[in-house]
């Protein structure tokens, strides 16, 4: 199966982004001997992250509205907010990922949300910290995914959320949720 | 009426807090008259803005007890957040106030909402650049909410959201939506 997905990539999304993906396989491996998480479903959830960022975007919307995810409301399109969701359809209909866990960890991948799961984060932190991901602060999110996995994630989520504020862009209720969630279960601990 | 409120104000909230509502009151008056908003609604609803603000915290959880806006829901509890939907219930309790607008003004003037009228915006910004409030970059919030109230309350939207990440505070979603329908719809009228 990892094979037959490495195949389809290459067809599907460009070099550059199956370069990123094959790094965020190896990210998310090192994540998940360190936090003790399954490597198969770590391994599958990296590759299929991105498997619906295809070339043209044009397919992202028409394959979209063929899986029923494209509402048409008024709203701004935003194909951004909808790889993630469209590379579950493809799981499910393309090569019977039926694991919830794997589902969720694809879906969610961009956003975060409230209460991940460990291979969520994982997956969530792999994309975000592989190697040739370069910004200020990098490293310091880097070291700490190894070290304290849901600091780094807070970190991820806060440095994510100010860009956005910079670039005037729309943020995510879930990566609003994903951080207070956060916050408040580190207030709970320390009762 | 309006005399009425200012005399419950000086016994319920704190020396301060009155002094704070009477700046409030005077900057959305001047707010309103730039902006073609009628003075008595905004008058009113700055009175009654903080008057949940009780000197006593106890009083703030009890009284929303009673009003049943507190439900015993397992989250953290956050007064801040509670005193906005507990004057809406004394406003119309105590003062028979009706008017949808003024309810909704007084209701969101900390975390702001989506699809703000013109009221809710002047008594969001008139709250947050009343001449005390003194922070890095208030001079330019303050010229621009008389300038272009939308891109005012953008700017002290995410002013805020950045002085909560920073505290490693949870971020309210109003807020968030508030934002979000700003770039919208700027967005929009751009197309």
């Amino acid at each position: 199966m990892i094979e037959k997905i490495k195949k389809d990539l290459l067809i599907n999304i460009s070099k550059d982004r199956y370069l990123h993906t094959l790094r965020v396989v190896d990210t998310c491996k090192k994540l998940a001997i360190n936090h003790n998480m399954d490597l198969e479903k770590t391994t599958i959830s990296a590759l299929l992250h991105d498997s619906a960022k295809f070339i043209k975007k044009e397919r992202v919307v028409d394959l979209a509205k063929e899986f029923g995810l494209l509402d048409k409301s008024k709203k701004p399109y935003n194909t951004e907010l909808l790889h993630g969701p469209l590379a579950v359809k493809i799981a499910i209909s393309k090569y019977d990922v039926v694991d919830k866990d794997i589902l969720n960890a694809i879906k969610y991948h961009t956003t975060g949300r409230r209460n991940m799961s460990l291979l969520e984060k994982i997956i969530f932190m792999g994309d975000y910290i592989e190697p040739h991901r370069n910004f200020e602060g990098i490293q310091i999110i880097r070291n700490l995914a190894f070290e304290d996995l849901d600091k780094s994630l807070l970190l991820a989520l806060d440095t994510n959320i100010k860009f956005l504020i910079e670039s005037k862009k729309t943020i995510s209720i879930d990566s609003i949720d994903a951080r207070n969630y956060l916050i408040e279960e580190n207030l709970k601990k320390r009762r």
